[in-house]
Order: C-alpha cells, then structure tokens, then sequence
C-alpha cells in the first residue's frame, strides 16, 4: 500500500525487530510499533497495534520467529485474542516448522508473503468485476491494514484505481473502522466520501452505487457470510436494488465444518464500545460484533483462486 | 411526559416566560432555557434548544404571543429555520389570531394543546397495534421533546407501557438523537437497549423485533414516507423478516401537493456532523439528513383520526 507517496506494510521485520502501523493511532496519527520479543507482540495483538485476522497472524509468525522457548511463546501468543482462526493458523505453521528445524525467521517471512500473495491475487481477480467509473460502497476495514498489503475487499479497489472509481465509505460504528478504510484510500490517491452507516442505502437507492464489497470473517460450506455487523443490512438493500454484493476473501476463511451461517456464533463485545461516543450512560447497550449475511443476498466471492459465482 | 417521576413538558409558558428543556445539554443534564422575549424565542429554535417540528412549531406560537411588533416578530421567527413546516404554519396560525383581536396568549395554548391531543389520540390508536411483550424498534427521536408532550412514534410506547414491552433504540448517526429517546424512555421505566444502526438488521434477523415503529417529517399523497436518514434501510431489512412497519404521525405531515417521495427534496446538511466524533478529518463526507421510505415498506401509518392501512 501506498502511505506518504511511498509503498508500505503494515507490518515487516527489520534489524530484528518488528515494525508495526501502530493501528491505534491511525488515522489521526501515523506512528510505527517496535516489538523486540515475542511478549512485545503478544502485547501488540492484544492491545490491537495491529488488527485485521491476516495481519495478527503475520506478527504471531515473527513472534514465534524471536523466540527463545517456543512452547512458551506459542501459549502466550494463542491467549491474546481467543477468536482470530489466522492466529492459531500462524502459531501451528511456526511449532510445524521449528519442529522440522527448518530456519524460522525465513519460515516467518514465507507465511507474510504467501497472505499477501493471497491478498494481490484476490486484487487482479477482483478487478475484472469493476467496470469504469463505477462507484463502490465499502463496509469496514478490508484494507491492507488488515492483512498486511493490499487488502481483501480493498485489493480489487487499490487494482481499479486506473478506472476513475469512487468509494463509499460506511464510517462503520461502533469502532468507526471505516476511517482506516478512508485513510487508506486517500493514501493510495482514490475518491472517497465517508458516510454515516444510516446512509449507505440513501445512495443505494438513488442509484449512485454500482456494486459493494466486503471482507468476511467467516464463510460456512453454504456461502453465508459472517462479517463486521451492518454488513446483513448492507447485503439485503442491495439486493433489493439490484446492485451485485461482492465478498472478497481468501480460501482459509471458508469454514466447511460449518453448515450454514445460522451455527456461525457470533461475538458480542463491551457495551462500552457503543457509548464511548456519548455523553451520557444508557441503562443498557448491546452491541454484536459481527452478523451472517445469507448466502442468497451474495452476487459472487473473489478469492485467491478465482470468483465463485453465488447467485447468477 | 415523566421526568425525575413527575410530569413535564418540554415547553410552557409561565409568568411572563416561556420555559423549554435545553435540548442541546440532554441526555447529559436537564437545564431550563427561560425565553423573556421573542429574541429569545428564536434564538432557542436556531440554535436548537428546542427541536422536532411540531415542538418548534410550539415555542414559535408563544414567541408571537410575546411579540409587540407582530409582523416584525412573524419575520424573525420564520428565518430560524426555513424548513421546518410546523414553524411557518403556527406564526401564520397566530397573525390570524391577533388579525381577529383574539387573546394571543390563549391563541398560543390552544395552539399547543390542539399539538398536545393529536399525539394523545396518535397514542391511543397506536397501542392497539403494540402485543403484550413485544419489542419494539425505533429509529431517532419522535418523542415528547420533539412535540411537547406524548411524541408520535414513541406516544403508543408510552401508552404501551403496562404491556411488558422492551424497546430496541438505534442510536442514529450522525446527531445520535437515539440517546434523547433512550433517555425519555428510562424516565418513564421502559426497558430499552440502545444499538449501533448497524445492528438492528442482526435483531430484526434473530427474530427479536416484533415490530417498528418511526415518526415521519413528510408524507406523500401515496404515502411514501420522508424520515430520518436510515429509516429506508430499516424499512427494507424488516420487510424482508416480515416485521411490521408502522410510521406515526399528524394528519398535518401528509403534504397532499406531493405525488410521490421522489418529489421530497432531501437537505443534505454540514459534513462536521458526521466527522465530529472522529479525531481526523477526511477529505469528504456526505451527510444526507433524511431518506424516504416507498410505501411498498409501510404497514401502516398511525394518525389521531385513525390508522391507515397502506399493506396489509
């Protein structure tokens, strides 16, 4: 990705140490991580310097890689978020391949490379599904934050950007991680406006969006999707105006274990996320992190290997 | 409406002064504005002291009644807001008035408790619609501090009260009007939970919304109904989990002039709205500040004289 003019990660190591986008402080302010050992990294997975599935487990790898007692790291590494699958990935690839004696530091950098292979892949892939011109609305960050180049739902965007497109971005609330997506796409030089989520179906509606792509956190073996919440909403107007729903994502995030996206559970977190805006406490809040979009509000999924057709 | 357990209006007159909860400091704090003088009265309703349209429509009768200079005052008052209906409508109500000889302040009374009796009756045959139990969701804020007592859309809540009912109240981005209708909720011991918008399509799916209730700025003559941004999307997604969608609102809201919603012009207001909670400035953002819902999504339209059936 593109930050300040130049390319950029957001994450690579160098001089043994791992430098990390301190994604806390974006976008407001661009600062670099140094993690030293591999408590440096568990701290900046768990404290979320770095988020996005893809990304925690490129730094779990380089966690592993710095090391002394491998065992130890990988418990320590496996504590810091319980539900990221890429993180749990990542660690057993590494205790595989320190197991088989093979050089980890070099084993690390294979891991971060083939994701953002994956990621480059999903981005020419994707490409062909935008036309000139066209308008897209996004929903959270599938960015390169997330995955440390190119994105999942941003790599086709980042390859359209010859074709005079324009981005909507959902501000994505709670967590509003549609300013990573904003910042990310003014870096790169692509038209953008950021909208309240309220909105997306407003410019839905009146026809000035031509397709929308998400990310996925989840895809169960009949192609319901779990995503950021909003992303249902987002699905079932889109449907009703006939604008085609694109999800991008890599082969390891379709679950087959899972029969459809009903048995997908989905994580609630701190009602504190919600009300930190406010100035004033609720008696209640709720807030549901993520929420499953049925497979029939799904146009197609871009991945790696190709598009898969959902509904024709 | 209760406050702090007794019964409050969100304007009155007394001696001489023309009282209104400041709208600006709530929920965070309960503060009497006192308006001595037209001046102030207009002052309250461009800077938001009082707000929603019958409510405004409220203070401007009593700031008439204030007034020396009638036609200078009927001049200023209709400046604050040019798109308010409900302004223009009860200065022109009190010119009529004063043409006449009437009593001005008795003029204005009649005026309020005339807006104070349709929300009562829009109550009434609101609650019928409203099961034992249900959970009810609602989007912005058409309550009693937006039409001095009762509300429209939250006026068969309140009457709904002994029915066990929980309340699902989306926040609304941008302006958050969600927290005055979490926080009129709360004083009138109604259990309620407020969300992210993103997250009423994830209840309306998991089947914990038996119906919806909103309140409307305008209705077109085939009933296509102009709200606050977001209303649309919320329409869509509780059409297609079959949940009923009820609008609330005066007759005084149809405009008859109108053929359809495509012909509501939408005021697209300041991009600081939306970016205010964010610690960075994008290059753009769009803020639409209503949206219209087709009539295809509208079960039913809840007036004082009746509940209109648009689906069945």
């Amino acid at each position: 990705m593109l930050v300040g003019g130049k390319e950029m990660r957001s994450l690579w190591y160098e001089e043994g140490c791992l430098k990390l986008i301190d994604q806390r402080k974006l976008p407001a302010k661009l600062e670099i991580f140094e993690a030293r050992a591999v408590e440096d990294v568990a701290y900046a997975i768990k404290e979320m310097v770095v988020r996005g599935a893809p990304a925690i487990g490129c730094a779990a790898a380089y966690g592993m890689a710095m090391a002394d007692d491998v065992e130890k790291a990988a418990e320590l590494l496996k504590s810091t978020r319980p539900t990221a699958h890429d993180l749990f990935y990542a660690v057993d690839y590494m205790l595989e391949k320190i197991g088989r004696g093979e050089d980890t530091l070099k084993a690390a950098d294979e891991y971060v490379e083939s994701i953002i292979e994956k990621c480059r892949k999903i981005g020419e892939n994707g490409k062909k599904l935008i036309p000139k011109n066209a308008r897209i609305l996004t929903h959270c960050n599938a960015g390169a934050l997330a995955t440390v180049d190119y994105g999942t739902a941003l790599a086709p965007i980042r390859m359209a950007k010859d074709k005079n497109i324009f981005v909507w971005v959902d501000e994505t609330r709670p967590r509003l991680q549609g300013l990573l997506t904003a910042w990310e796409l003014e870096q790169e030089g692509i038209e953008y406006a950021i909208i309240a989520d309220n909105a997306a179906g407003y410019f839905m509606k009146n026809g000035n969006v031509d397709l929308v792509i998400v990310g996925a956190d989840r895809i169960a073996a009949n192609y319901d999707v779990a995503n950021k919440i909003g992303t249902y909403e987002k699905a079932v107007v889109a449907k009703e105006n006939d604008i085609p729903f694109y999800v991008a994502a890599p082969l390891s995030t379709f679950d087959e274990s899972i029969e459809d996206g009903s048995k997908i559970k989905i994580e609630e977190r701190n009602e504190e996320e919600v009300m930190s805006i406010y100035h004033w406490k609720p008696k209640k809040a709720r807030n549901p992190a993520f929420d499953v979009t049925p497979a029939k509000y799904i146009t197609a999924i871009i991945t790696e290997e190709g598009i898969i057709e959902v509904n024709k």
